[in-house]
């Protein structure tokens, strides 16, 4: 199964204005992921200590099984645009990424893959975002693939019905402007119901699947 | 204390697009309703059987106790817009009206009050929303006053700073088009908090309350 999933305001922005390589997530952005970092289960996750145990604890796990890749543009992955240059970016995540698993990037720009500790692997591809998805299912091997922003990636990933379930993780701020997913899908999200929706005090889970998808 | 409460798609929509006499909430806009239409406290109050108890069943009673006085705008009380007319529409809900208190109604046009069955009047005032919600305030005695929409009317009391509580109830549609809430707010909102997130598996209710205010 191909899964997209992302938190979004409630004004419907999944960046906030004025994403930089300070901001990668926009002015304010970082808030989208207050709910993730409020949890035990993220804080253990990442070396910290604390944090709650919540309806949103389970939402997370579930978002994290039976994973098999991931995709993701460019701005997830990270460095800025333009060329790579000779020193490139190696990701916001480290020597060791959090993913374990391949990742296939999105961008133009064409880039020899790149191995990591603890077995991500980035793999750049330049034939969009289509062409990307087909190779994460390849390296899935049965499992699931996890679309992983940005939103004009799955946005496009939508738009050409890749997409079996979408998560959405609204949390109850506002950003006022930014990158809003929905602008651009139409009735792309028409195919899709609703499977479930729970909340935790710091965040609302929309479930959707496309219809005919288990 | 003044409360403005809303249905509000996951696009940010509280009504969508094209809004007129046979679709005054617009096209899909209905479907804004369908947490309320769903529950059995909604259906007994309005004459049919069967519904459900939810999480949503609280939000809705809270939301109806404690209640004073209406404010609402003319697209809600409803006729289309331009002059009244020698035979005036009456509102959307028949003679006698599900308020039971009185009601302003924010329009250009004066009117004389209406006086309906069941305690509902309506009063017409056409110098702004702030002056609608003095005149409910007084009208309330201490009671609470619930602005009622349209978007226009709300966006105007929440930039007035009137609103102290806020309630954003989340549908799981997408209008694609239509009267967007937060678009013009701004950072009205940054005066808030977050203080009650809950969720029935047909809406998720975000409940924020101006700081300061109890």
């Amino acid at each position: 199964m191909i899964r997209y999933s992302t938190s979004i305001s409630l004004d419907g922005y999944t960046a906030g204005p004025d994403q930089s390589l300070e901001n990668p997530l926009g002015v304010g952005g970082m808030q989208l992921h207050d709910w993730l970092r409020s949890l035990a289960v993220w804080r253990e996750n990442h070396g910290e200590e604390g944090g709650a145990e919540t309806a949103s604890t389970d939402v997370l796990k579930a978002a994290g099984a039976n994973l098999g890749a991931y995709v993701m543009g460019r701005n997830m992955f990270g460095g800025g645009p333009g060329p790579w240059g000779d020193d490139p970016w190696n990701g916001w995540w480290g020597d060791n990424p959090p993913f374990h698993l391949p990742v296939f990037v999105v961008t133009h720009l064409p880039r020899t893959p790149l191995e990591c500790e603890g077995g991500t692997t980035f793999t750049f591809v330049t034939d969009g975002p289509e062409a990307a998805v087909a190779l994460a299912r390849d390296a899935a091997s049965g499992r699931d693939v996890m679309i992983n922003g940005g939103a004009s990636v799955a946005r496009q990933c939508l738009e050409a019905g890749l997409v079996d379930e979408l998560g959405l993780d609204v949390v109850p701020v506002l950003l006022g402007g930014g990158e809003r997913l929905f602008d651009d899908v139409g009735g792309a999200i028409d195919d899709y119901e609703l499977v479930e929706l729970v909340s935790s005090p710091a965040a609302a889970h929309f479930t959707y699947r496309r219809r005919g998808k288990g």
